[in-house]
């Protein structure tokens, strides 16, 4: 860390910052510039606050050199980490597709659309039980009914379910039947939240928040590997700017910044980034182009009757066609989707 | 609402939406324009929302014509909200001054602040016990006992006490002690606690969201005002944007536009909003000056050794000073600082 | 257009409304909802400003119906522009490859960069003479020098010369030497630039401002179209968000929006959009994959002595490398990079 | 400067650095973290680029110690620039007060706007005669003969009048007729205009850039003062974010922020930093309670029928009854409201 002292700092002011960084368990190195005195706080600094500093009389800022994560980051792991969710690996070559609506709202529809996306080549389902909406007035979600007809879509596909959890509350209950934990991005910094699932061992998938650095980001994905799970997928769904004609800003940089800074995989949600169906394949391809490890897509059997996000659900022939592009470019960069194993049942 | 038609949209789809809006309950109204067709949906169309007809075919964009928040909006509830917390009232004329230390720290702490800001001039007391921390390092609050403090605090002041809950799982202590149950700005569209908190009776200060629009603000009032909870205060404290030599953007804008949009009260958090106790004392003489119905300040008798938010801290002399400008500029506006009616008890 | 009045607007003002609407040539139309009253204009409004309506007594907002731009709009120009430039054609099924140095340095430095870049693939040579600079001490440009030098590279090698104008002042000596006119992010609303290059007939590239929204691109493209010059290129080039660890952030989105939108070519620069050589390939790639007509990007023979963008700057052969997998995504989706028709000439 | 080296930087790479660092006439000194060497790069490096060393192969980051301007900046400069205007000083305890329409519409429309500002109080006129606008088909304001009129109500008045320049070509024209020469906020970084200015000793009326940083402001106005044009008077007036109720967001953090860094006057244009009438006095307020050193504000004696800016221009009689309000926030804070010194003329 490094502390950078106003240019009128006194001797005794300078004094006081040193003792604080001994006193912190860290060395000191003074560094007399023109116009200010810069202290570097020397040891380990990645669980310590800047705030330590920068509240001392005669301090201007206080940078910090080292990251504030460590667990996530790639520098003290170097490999990407690559673990197994049911029926496939994410993190490592392959790539992975998630599909499925928005809301879970029937049998017949999640059924319908569960092997639709099985026979275009997904590798998971995504749906909504619990359903956080701006307005009290929109649906909420079939919550635990829910949850039992995504368990029969698991049945019925094979595929592993992917359903967001919007509060501690639910926990017992998404244990029962999920296999991976949403949080979605109003929730990346719902702290309790991280720190109950980081004491799970269900893989988790954290989404980035619509407002949320890159860093923080990667601090929430430090609460959870804090807890003992190391199991985290990491998501890019797009953030806010001032541009209006998109639903929200997708952040491709972030996929190629991500992919340096931490060894935890990273997938995109082109559905989320762009708000529109007509451009959910363009960036789904930008997406792969950029190197993320998988994309997580809404895709519907009819989204114009659809209770919630039908404006930006796929068909599921449309997601057939994108299933094709997304492959070709995969092995334009050496990679591939990750295969189907276990046959789809059909018959149901 | 307004249903903006493709300039290609056939007269089946335009048949389609005529009739999906008669589905609805309400009423369609066509208007041909030389490249489109607009079809108003005319009636009660708050709780509804966009969705609905966003999805259909041939549909371009559907524009809402009236708020989608009813409970919240001074178009059906002209009069301010004026609600009586212990000792004053809020909504009013009076202006309510809300001072204390991000965290609670030790009893003598939260007890010396507590007495400093009453002689000052506050109204009530703030202090964290739940702390949201980006960083799982970093100190997370005394928690119950940070309670048992606070109410000593007010024991010894007379202040009612204004904490932060972040859980619902929570929600059982903070009743046992609170006066004002505070939803952080990571909180905002936090629904489930939203839900839980409109079912209580407790007066609500509901922050805003980092990067959340005023109507998110308002709609998340919405939620507590649909559950019975008329007791809610709102609370501008800063904005993400591009701009980095102040923690958060003030969005001093937001100030009249939510006193013309709502008639709940308005407050401004300085502290927060700018990120240093430099800043503070100007921006709460603008928050004043621009209507405010209060302020919420962040107060520790030693800055330097605070455990969270020292940078943002006045003293409490800086305090006192802030509170004689404050009152000056209430009366230029024929406003006045809410009096303490219940003498200071010394001596503890 | 769309004219929403307030609730309370009387007889008399929607009387007032209606007989402007009628004396701008158009139409009016009235619709009664519950709470307001929503009166249509109907006519040719894409040249009207909704200042005309909004400043009215009892008018809450007007809303644009149709695009405020016209030529740039694909609804009335459905197929894409194409257009030569010297040597290859932008706009249609060939991705076009702009690279260079960021600031043409010396004489040797351009030549050695044009016949690297000719020799990986790229189909013209970009270089800047006159700099925009946020510091006054920074380097400015070699000027007239420079286009000498860029005129020899031409020669050398074939390829025509991309340099950005910053003042209607350069335009006599920018238009004896330069092939294609840049118009910089900064400059992309300086109208009075935008009007003098479109009376020219020179290609036009224009760069989206770093936070203008992809409307105001449009009418900046429109300045130059009304002007009479047809050949304008747009070019996303990343807009200023809250996040840091990139120096911009690429808005992916605005590739098959604009493609949507507009006829123009829409081209992308990932060397501005990201900021680091490192991350310049994948956003290259992401912006191939969405749709882009083509890339812009940043070479410079020795980058660690480059005396501006170093650090976002290609090697060679860097590029030589990028260029491959471009040529590859541009397979997948049934596209070819622009070929080299003029030989490279060598033993300069 | 500081160059933070990567954790796996070589002793080579960092001897590379320190010997740059030579050659550019500084100090080097080492300091070696657990992770990382940081390398202080000391001396005057004010009117360096971090480029410099950015693109040294091994270097991390580089951060700026000092800040990146001088002449602007307080720290060498720690008393207020105080500057006289033509019957007023602006910069020191007097708070001034611009006032107009946006644009200049016709003779009457000016002297009838500047008397009733002039009676209200204000001190100096502003009017629009070359206007930027977002669409090449709005009207682009009335050039000299708007010019003229400003002239003639100057003659009537006695204010000096404040007019925004576009380009360098205007440059002779506005010299002859206006007395303070504004840059707009799309200009604000066209440095081609900003050095043209420089080299005049008309004052200059700065505006921030709508996605400006405040750094940028102060290198803008380094341009300025570098060229020896020291009489420069920043203004704040609205920044983009994603907030839409407003037509800009007020950074009214700007206003403390920048009398912290600079010694130039501060001012604030809250008319489009809100673009509403109903919110102008609410900011204006807030603006002189936050430290601004006056207004500049837009006032047209018929704002249904102005030509642009209607939306956001004050009626004269609310300009008159907001001056009174800001002259008793003047006085609460011990300042005034400039006098006006040379007697309004009357019966033109």
């Amino acid at each position: 860390m490094l502390i950078i002292m106003k240019p009128n700092a006194t001797p005794q002011q300078i004094e006081n910052v040193v003792q604080k960084i001994r006193e912190s368990g860290l060395a000191a190195h003074l560094s007399q510039g023109i116009e200010t005195t810069l202290i570097g706080a020397i040891g380990e600094t990645h669980e310590m606050s800047t705030d330590l500093f920068e509240v001392l009389d005669g301090v201007d800022m206080v940078k910090r050199i080292t990251q504030p994560f460590k667990l996530a980051s790639r520098q003290f792991h170097p490999e990407n980490s690559i673990f197994p969710v049911d029926g496939f690996k994410v993190g490592g070559e392959d790539i992975v597709l998630i599909a499925g609506p928005c809301s879970v709202e029937s049998k017949s529809q999640i059924l319908e659309t569960a092997q639709a996306v099985r026979e275009a080549g997904a590798n998971a389902l995504r749906g909504g039980v619990f359903k956080p909406r701006t307005s009290p007035y929109s649906f909420q979600g079939l919550g635990e009914e829910g949850l039992e007809y995504l368990a029969e879509a698991r049945e019925a596909t094979g595929m592993p379910i992917v359903v967001e959890i919007m509060s501690q509350m639910q926990l017992d209950v998404m244990l029962k039947y999920v296999d991976v934990l949403q949080i979605g991005a109003r929730n990346m910094q719902n702290f309790n939240l991280l720190r109950a699932l980081g004491e799970t061992r269900k893989t988790v998938l954290l989404k980035r928040g619509l407002s949320a650095t890159i860093e923080e980001l990667l601090m929430s994905a430090e609460y959870l590997l804090a807890g003992g799970n190391k199991q985290v997928i990491l998501c890019e769904r797009g953030i806010r700017t001032f541009e209006t004609t998109t639903r929200n800003t997708t952040d491709i940089n972030a996929v190629p910044v991500l992919k340096n800074l931490t060894h935890l995989p990273v997938i995109l949600d082109p559905s989320h980034s762009t708000g529109h169906a007509d451009y959910v394949a363009a960036i789904a391809r930008a997406g792969i182009a950029a190197g993320a490890d998988g994309l997580i897509i809404e895709v519907h059997p009819d989204p114009a009757h659809a209770v919630s996000d039908g404006k930006q659900s796929l068909k599921p022939e449309q997601f057939a066609g994108l299933v094709k592009q997304v492959k070709a470019i995969a092995e334009v960069l050496g990679r591939r989707v990750a295969p189907i194993q276990k046959p789809v049942i059909v018959g149901w």
